[in-house]
């Protein structure tokens, strides 16, 4: 059997001429002989786990003291509702259709209310009704715990209940759709000549979504990739092809070879509001550790950490500044701190090992005078800590460098 | 169609006694209902890609002027010579067998001799012997030219045409077999209490091959990893059931969820003979991207690099030092040098945002008096320079320190 899962958001069936749309898309995948299970978010909740949330709004607005547990029962009804309505949607145009809850789906969770983790996914419902040549709607970003209690998901929402989902089923593909044509090389406000990636990898991903890019939530991007199940990322209303994530090679090269690859990065990626930190200390080094467990335990995460014998550079987000310098006052060392910087960070699985990568990120700032702060580098990437007001040129001049403009 | 890949070096092949248990091995596979690939390397050929090559010693001792072209003729015969001897063995015993050379089994490469990628593997012809029930031997480490031309493969040699093999048959697994009962959390020599591991996923593998540990040719990994094929380490001299490298999870964990891990990390890797060098420079940045390229052109491969706006740090493999200096000296910029260090790495695909690793790393270092050279980390593993004389130690603090002893 030929499975796809498709994932649409709340604002995709906020109203009819939307939802004809997403019935376009269930009706073409119809078309292309696959089984199909579509997963929606609430209507309110714009984009999942980053927006506000209507429901949610209406029980803490009547400050009634909500327990974890009853927001959940409540939250998990927006997904249902908009299930509901494109179900009856996909009725009226013919269709044999299944809606149902996360619990009535299978997937079953731990019992963190509001952040819930999917332990296991139960897939015999859905392949019966699959097997009848139903359409499977499963409400997202919910699920239950082994007593039945209904939970929302944390990290990730109703992408991870389509990449979960689709994990459990061995899709074939997993569609998850969304309001731009794909993944792009840079953001697009900032780079006029940002492209729309074709493919890339599981790893990419992750480290795009991780130094800056708001692209899909890499718990998603994870559980896909511990399943080998293709994610693609597409437009509601378009018929862009999107961009594939999976194991996938680019144009010129074959599974087992890394040669002859026509272009070595995929993206690059800024994020801004970074505070650089420098602690100059010779003192012994146990000091250290006290200060990073006190960071630790204030959840400030520290990031481009370079630390050295007689000096320790690091990054934090400039929100948490005042909390990092209560700590660093506590601990009566001397600390420089330098706000507005934004982290600029080369993407490309294939980088590792390839030499004049570096000469090629330097020569590419210094010749506009772009100072850089401090670097750092990992296999699949090379970030620089620039300072805000450059990382806009920052980021152009990288994406001209090496050629993502033209793909 | 259940399908094994089986890899054995070449000194497997070498004595009869060995050969035994080669057979052993295979039989085995056989019992378990699997239809069986092997692939072996050749005789003198001693963990492949690492160690000298009889055949090769023996034209170049002639010194007769071998063109790479028919340098690979002579080279690919080891491997044709282990087939044909093991493939006896198994006959002696009663079994059916065919024994295949790189060109006859399908494996297509490049032309570049001597270090040859593999384009494709054309699978009919194992598959059609095995669909009659016959042990299939392939040579490792060669393949042929479009036109015809018989190559050796560079990187990774037998483990890769093993790895490539179980991607193009979609086996269910490839067993790569050893001297060693599989992978370990540190080296055995350095940390008496280091363990086998059970289970590791190819990031962390690809991460410590990267980071100096002698597991497995990356290459191989990275094979296996995009066909989504377990990859299994194991000893031919005993029955242990080895480290299996796919996308596992760790005790107590599902695909869905990443929490309840009850280990942090995967293992501990270091590496000798590595300098620091410290360049001031209060130079334009252009001169930098100058060195930077002048290092790439000399194929010096710079790692762990800090760069900041007056100081650039980075190391180098001691064996290049020269050829940096004299770089350096063309430049004229003022530089420090440090000999005799190493980097200790730690390793943990699930180390990204868990606050407090940095801190533990520090304060097992520092208690015992270990001075941090430079760090540097990525998504899943993070990086001390040390000096060597404390690399030991240090090696076996995080191993005490992360619990890797008891698994």
């Amino acid at each position: 059997m030929k499975i796809m899962v498709q994932k649409f958001g709340g604002t995709s069936v906020a109203s009819k001429e939307r939802r004809q749309m997403v019935v376009e898309k269930i009706a073409n995948a119809k078309r292309e002989g696959y089984q199909v299970v579509v997963v929606v978010s609430a209507m309110g909740r714009k984009g999942d786990p980053y927006a506000t949330d209507t429901l949610k709004e209406l029980a803490l607005d009547n400050t009634f003291d909500c327990s974890l547990r009853h927001l959940d029962l409540l939250m998990a009804c927006g997904e249902i509702i908009s299930s509901a309505v494109l179900a009856s949607s996909l009725e009226a145009d013919g269709y044999r259709v299944e809606a149902l809850t996360g619990f009535q789906a299978g997937i079953l969770t731990d019992d963190t209310f509001g952040n819930a983790d999917i332990l296991s996914v139960g897939t015999n419902k859905i392949f019966s009704h699959l097997e009848e040549d139903k359409i499977v709607i499963v409400a997202g970003f919910q699920g239950s715990t082994q007593d039945g209690e209904i939970t929302t998901l944390g990290r990730g929402g109703s992408d991870t209940t389509a990449a979960a989902l689709g994990v459990a089923l061995n899709a074939d593909c997993v569609e998850i759709y969304t309001d731009v044509d794909g993944i792009m090389t840079a953001d697009p406000n900032i780079v006029p000549k940002a492209q729309i990636i074709n493919e890339i990898n599981y790893d990419e991903v992750f480290q795009m979504a991780e130094k800056g890019a708001k692209v899909i939530h890499p718990r998603a991007v994870e559980i896909a990739h511990y399943g080998n199940i293709p994610l693609k990322i597409k437009n509601t209303m378009s018929s862009h092809p999107g961009t594939c994530i999976c194991n996938c090679r680019k144009n010129g090269t074959t599974p087992y070879s890394s040669k002859c690859s026509t272009q070595l990065l995929t993206a690059i990626t800024h994020k801004d509001d970074i505070t650089q930190v420098s602690l100059s200390m010779k003192e012994p080094l146990q000091k250290d550790s006290l200060i990073l467990s006190d960071l630790a335990e204030a959840n400030i995460s520290i990031d481009i950490i370079n630390f050295f014998v007689d000096k320790k550079i690091f990054t934090i987000l400039t929100p948490q500044r005042s909390a990092l310098e209560k700590i660093l006052q506590n601990h009566k060392v001397e600390y420089s701190i330098l706000d507005r910087c934004s982290k600029v960070t080369i993407v490309g699985s294939r980088i590792t090992g390839i030499p004049g990568v570096m000469a090629t990120v330097v020569y590419a700032l210094a010749k506009e005078n772009i100072q850089i702060l401090q670097t750092s580098d990992s296999h699949a990437t090379i970030s620089c800590l620039v300072k805000e007001e450059d990382a806009k040129k920052a980021v152009n001049l990288l994406h001209e460098a090496f050629h993502l403009g033209r793909q």
